[in-house]
């Protein structure tokens, strides 16, 4: 039996902690040589194409792709090469930035409950609800308590999703603080990638090793059953696109899906199709 | 010049009038082989990829693309072979079917307001606010003046949002009744496909010609400058994802975005990120 990327990938968090930075950003377990990443990821689109449509044609069980992570470690990248294998019609991705004046408004959890994928459908999130513990928590702007109410309220909303239907596939993609540099460095270099450049992502990482250890926190408490962390090594980015593409199918691949039979009188069917119009 | 494919395809609403069944299911203009339209698309697909990502990264203008055709006339095909090409970030899908009770509680523009492009993004459309009227008028389920209505909200509606920024691309697949038979008849032979077949699609069959006549009335009336409507030929599925491609592709071209010139001080930046952390 093949070593499972669920298994090798899964944060391991030993006595409630998880440090982000005793984990090789440049990693690249089950998967060695680029090459052979490519011609597997091609295949690998392949097979989600048709286990996402299984899952649409069901129209019971849902995915929610959590694609968290620094600015540059691919959550985009991952959305263009791997989200994109599969049809549209059943795939939404929604984006969370700083919240707005309404959503402020709201709990945190608001603008998340109005993006949940509907019964066969995946949604993909680029960023998401961690935000709104992972920013305060780096950059020290809450309390202890409010951190553990929010912590909390994740973990419920989580587990009541789980139990809804809705599988969790969260991905921490693990990037290096080297290679953020060289990925900065090309934006700025290429005229068609500089409108990606904000200048606060350099703020952003002067806070690295404040982000890193909220990472960890996060991680160490948030990753339930329910809802598992698994941890990409994302400096390659032909692994972190085979990775990800293979926790999603690996994931699909043990729900045994079919597609439904539907109770349907062919010959009568067949009857009134092929008598003239 | 080449022979633009919008200017072929744009319906020709005359004295008031426009008569689908004179137009040909299976025609083929501009693209007449098979092999060729593939070609064409696989480099239509690249060239899609670039020209909604520049939208993407203006994001002022946004574009609607609405897909409306009988049952088995390829609107999801579509979806598939073409909308696929584009980054799903900055793409939606939305179905149009029954109103749920809440939305028949609105007015009928509401759930299809909820579902507009943002700055910067593609709609995608499967079916739309056009079954509000197309329904009601093929099976007789209505006044003409709720009609008159209807048609007169459309017409503001989409005026206003192509003032607003939102280019509306409309296009009705055009099938013939033998190659929805010949289509039907594939979805109940090959049991991965029968999931789709829904025997209300039958029904909707038995009034073809009340469909085809309101399909021609809806076009003449809705048929404006600010959102005409195209007519696909969509009996070859080739020629329907060539033709669309293509339609998408004349459309944003000739837009003629650039990327966002951003104001960066490149040096102060560069050297910010070269100093060691």
């Amino acid at each position: 039996m093949a070593d499972e990327i669920r298994d090798v990938l899964r944060a391991q968090v030993i006595d409630g902690v998880f440090t982000l930075a005793a984990h090789d950003a440049g990693a690249t377990p089950l998967m060695t040589d680029k090459s052979d990443a490519k011609d597997a990821l091609d295949d690998l689109r392949v097979e989600l194409f048709d286990l996402h449509e299984l899952m649409f044609a069901n129209e019971e069980r849902s995915l929610l792709l959590v694609l968290q992570g620094t600015d540059g470690s691919g959550k985009n990248g991952t959305i263009k090469h791997v989200v994109s294998a599969m049809n549209p019609a059943g795939v939404s991705v929604a984006s969370f930035t700083e919240p707005t004046a309404e959503e402020r408004d709201h709990h945190f959890l608001w603008r998340v409950e109005r993006q949940l994928p509907r019964p066969g459908h995946l949604a993909v999130f680029d960023r998401s609800h961690y935000e709104d513990i992972l920013v305060p928590m780096a950059t020290g702007a809450t309390t202890e308590d409010e951190l553990d109410q929010r912590i909390e309220d994740i973990n419920e909303f989580e587990e009541r999703l789980s139990s809804d239907g809705t599988t969790i596939v969260k991905c921490l993609l693990h990037l290096s603080y080297d290679e953020q540099r060289q990925r900065f460095l090309r934006r700025l270099d290429r005229p068609d990638k500089r409108w990606k450049f904000n200048v606060s992502d350099l703020d952003t990482r002067a806070r690295w090793d404040d982000y890193q250890r909220a990472y960890g926190r996060v991680v160490a408490e948030t990753n339930t059953e329910a809802a598992p962390w698994y941890i990409i090594p994302a400096d390659h980015k032909w692994y972190r696109n085979w990775a990800i593409a293979t926790l999603l199918a690996e994931t699909w691949r043990d729900w045994n899906l079919a597609y439904p039979q539907i109770d349907l009188d062919l010959a009568e069917l067949r009857s009134r199709l092929e008598s003239p119009g």
